[in-house]
């Protein structure tokens, strides 16, 4: 079977650069062209290093874009939805891992992004790419909007609660922990070095954009409300999310335990991570780096019906480029783990 | 004027190095004896080494200390409740920096450390060591017990909306990040280097002893319900504590200024931190390694009753040795802030 | 072709696992046994938590070991040559990453490690590990002994030069930058991570082992005097070795370049980094995480006939499990670079 | 006794606030002006978080500076020298932090800075910053040019050998390890936390600038080669040198120690640290976080001549706003550690 061509627009930022390097490794993948406006000419280990020896490929101009199978789109907000056409003249298929298509609903948009979609009638022909909850419509899709990073880690943690109907819906308190390579590879006052380092930013207490996404998702008919708020730490890549949420019944961790092996039991990407003894009870991010995983793991307090739940992944991977490679296999039938075989490492 | 004579009991640990070293600085103050089992004869700088050249003290063994004006324990948990009538034998006056005296009631002690209290009947007379709380008592006491240093960081940054019974007294959600410094010098495999780098490791989600602390003192009448979880980070000293409260009423930013303001204006030690711009609008715990300060900001969700208060400590200090200096000074009507003015570091 | 079988003495360690994550996705290889006497029977995800899900493999005693087609022999210092007899019995093929069998001279093991051999007459049967030094005698080999991490480092930059006879043999100054995983998964007061974060710990200023093995391998005929010193960093994988020599004649860095390019011009795993911009110029220790890569860089004093050259590896890597691999595929006749393809993250 | 009056030119920067930190504790400091141009009438806790609550001074623009006693300069490289007319009419005394003032030879300025200095004929008015090397010049000066911080590291090392002359003068190496508060508040690409995190990175193999001082303060009638490098790790503060030398005659270490105790042991900021045990053993620049100390410590190579020498300091502090402190407190005859008392925090 000939492989199949993609290509990735705005490909030298860290999403785009990690897109790569997983799909120069997907056995029914050709890479066709990587864009950059900056980089233009130059080979791609100029701002991705780890790919010195691994590819001839240069940076192309957005304008010498041709037609391929499909299109990775790693553009800054706003700019796949004004330039949809575009994209759709030139590939059947597309991925967009901006934020611009992953709500449905424009009301939405508006509110949490502060201006009218400028394509509103596309935002439902997206499917929103978490592959857990739309994995059969993945598989008939033609365009997919990968989540929010933030988002994947706490909807992940909390889909099989909030679809089993278990929790007051009106409590649940998310704070998500999370690396300096979520701001991507522009360089400002908050990520430079002296001021990153050892830091613990509550750099949005409030109103972070994700919110509005894990809304969306888990939502059964009546709204979810999540008091979400995600603080910067000195880490590089990963999300940790610490979920509490309040039970309505009482529910032991035995039952909490059916609802997830339910819900996940089958899932290739999704461990659940709770174990007895030793210092690897619980999901941390550090041992995802590079993976696909998502972990997740659970503690009942035992003095209320409080839950806690924890989700870490790898911001890059499950909660960006992984997450559309995955997404990506579905569409094409292909094993939905080509290209995301990478264990993790241990330790680091 | 002749200076007070202080010892510290259990001086090689992080704590007791803490004290020391403020206490060499204290104008008012000469530094007696500092016990070790382990390292009797040895000179501090055995284990303090920022102290090479500042002092030519040895530590003694337990056996040898004899009396002084005021002692500081600085013992595992469960050791100055066993050995109080020994200690009250060579010293008026005491600051107990360990969990023993921590708690009023016997019942809560059972509850949460797991055991009867050898020495319930003395509970009472230890005065709860946050100064901002309990100045006045601390004027006349006799025996201090430094508070748990996250109980130190929610209780300051909580406690003038719960005396001010703005808040929902069942709903606060509370999730600390910590410093590996709160484990004491004692290694572990948890505290080994490959594997506690980087790590975001939720390693009490429920069942904080420290939460027996916070709902003492943030009862006020009726029972505060706290819901805690704590998690190490990647950092030495320091902690963040992210508190989620539900106003009863719908205040506004400036509402909460107030409140904080009427609260806190006076405190040397308390700083009201929230900007509109800049990278440092919120408390860092980075910002007060080696100060005595606690930092405290908030923001309200626009979108709910919720408001984010973050608040911030050095563990080894406001959370355990400035604070216990801080209490001293006020017994001996010092001047609250001496020795404990050092401003901190930037960058660090 | 069925399957070659092999098995992991000593598995639970940090090196056990980094070869085990290989050789399970290595496409010629079973995995037979893992041995661990702490561990035995319980799942190897117990201590290297990103297996977890990758296999049922349950950690073996030593005493249940079987034959098998290659034994990987990952024992403290000192253990492998006591129980070389019991190992060949099982094994034709072994492949042993301790120090015991780096030397080939008595003499020499004794200098350096303090006690005389217990094999003496086995050390000229194996074969030094560095696949780049020794291809073509591991085609052959039976017994490979892996090299030391800052060996590896060391003299994969150096070699070329001292091949071809252009520096100072008497004037070599290294200095390698290390992480804590060097120290194996034993933790200890100088791993313990209040200690051990933001270290420049310089903890083998002189007499550091492996310069036995630099002496060696450098050495053509006449002596190489290499005046080596190891530091401890804040890091957990990765060495970089800063190596200045001092040329004989004066060569300019396009000599160099072709000294380099002949020597290494068809290694799969070496890579000249040495670029005139950009933030990459040089090799660095964090990009090869996870990969077999040693990447050599240098730069000449234009004030005097001195060369840096840098190299980098991951210790565990290229260091370790990785060279230990790429060994066993040069004995089986295998791709070398099977079960080596991860080409390392960026950002990380 | 009125205070000594004293303003900073370039106040924003890191070394201007940590000297603005010191002099605000200064018992015989007034700090009058702090300038800034691009923060000028912003509070100086806008870019130095940890002096909030701690003054109310404003930063100023650098045409509203007026007359003081002692102007600190702060400048970037090459402003000090153009403006020096301005300075020295508004203030008798001059302490500059820039490289403009430390060479005394304007052929080397030319070599190392590529151009003419543009006030040759002062550059050997300004005596050069190590107290330790000219305390007495600095009793009588009025101007002080304070040193680069890794030539302040490598000279302390290496002063007492090479005054005694006592090694090889051709044949030292220095490699010094450095955080990233070296390289200011500015940031950029290679400062961006993702990219500088965790890294090792040999930024500066050959032709560092510094090494011009090293060599002018080191060559005591006859040229001292200095084969100087340098590489940035992951730490914001510190400078570690690790300096390789080869001595002349067969030195034991005892000899070595007299030599450095006869040179530094009225030293009120220099501590040897060789210890026989325990992980503090050599200087590490953790410890000296905040300190004005540099800690030079050495190890005898029992294989050869070599002896390598470990010196530590704060890049902040002793080299920069500490050495000038100490400078200026030596000109007026203050106590020379006044304002420098602070220890240093452990652990951190």
């Amino acid at each position: 079977m000939s492989k199949v061509t993609v290509s990735i627009v705005g490909a030298s930022g860290y999403t785009g650069g990690e897109l790569l390097r997983l799909l120069l490794l997907h056995p029914d993948v050709e890479v066709k062209q990587v864009t950059s406006e900056r980089f233009a000419g130059k080979p791609v280990s100029r701002t991705h290093p780890n790919l010195r020896k691994r590819t001839a490929l240069k940076f192309s101009k957005l304008e010498e874009l041709t037609e391929c199978d499909t299109l990775f789109l790693c553009l800054p907000h706003g700019k796949s939805s004004t330039q949809l056409d575009r994209f759709t003249s030139l590939s059947d298929k597309i991925v967009d891992l901006s934020a611009d298509f992953r709500l449905n609903d424009p009301a939405q948009y508006k509110e949490w992004y502060g201006g009218d979609h400028p394509a509103p009638e596309k935002m439902t022909e997206f499917v929103y790419g978490i592959p857990e909850l739309h994995r059969e419509e993945m598989k008939e899709a033609k365009w997919i909007s990968s989540a929010g990073c933030n988002a994947t880690t706490t909807i992940l943690g909390l889909y099989p609660l909030f679809k089993a109907g278990v929790v007051d819906r009106e409590r649940t308190v998310v704070e998500v922990k999370v690396g300096s390579s979520e701001g991507g590879n522009s360089f400002n006052e908050a990520s430079h070095h002296p001021e990153r380092s050892s830091c613990v930013r509550s750099f949005m207490p409030t109103r972070h954009r994700h919110t509005a996404e894990m809304i969306q998702e888990l939502s059964f008919g009546e709204p979810a409300e999540i008091h979400f708020s995600a603080t910067s730490i000195d880490m590089v890549r990963g999300v940790l999310a610490t979920s509490h949420v309040f039970l309505n019944d009482s529910l032991e961790e035995k039952d909490i335990w059916k609802i997830y092996r339910s819900a996940y039991g089958d899932e290739p990407f999704i461990r659940i991570v709770k174990e007895a003894q030793g210092i690897y009870r619980m999901p941390e991010p550090k041992l995802l780096w590079g993976t696909n995983y998502c972990d997740v793991g659970f503690q009942k307090d035992p003095c209320s019906n409080r839950l806690v739940v924890v989700s870490a992944i790898d911001n890059l991977m499950k909660g960006a480029a992984g997450q559309a490679v995955q997404a990506f296999n579905l569409m094409y039938g292909f094993d939905e783990t080509a290209a995301l075989e990478f264990p993790g490492l241990h330790p680091v």
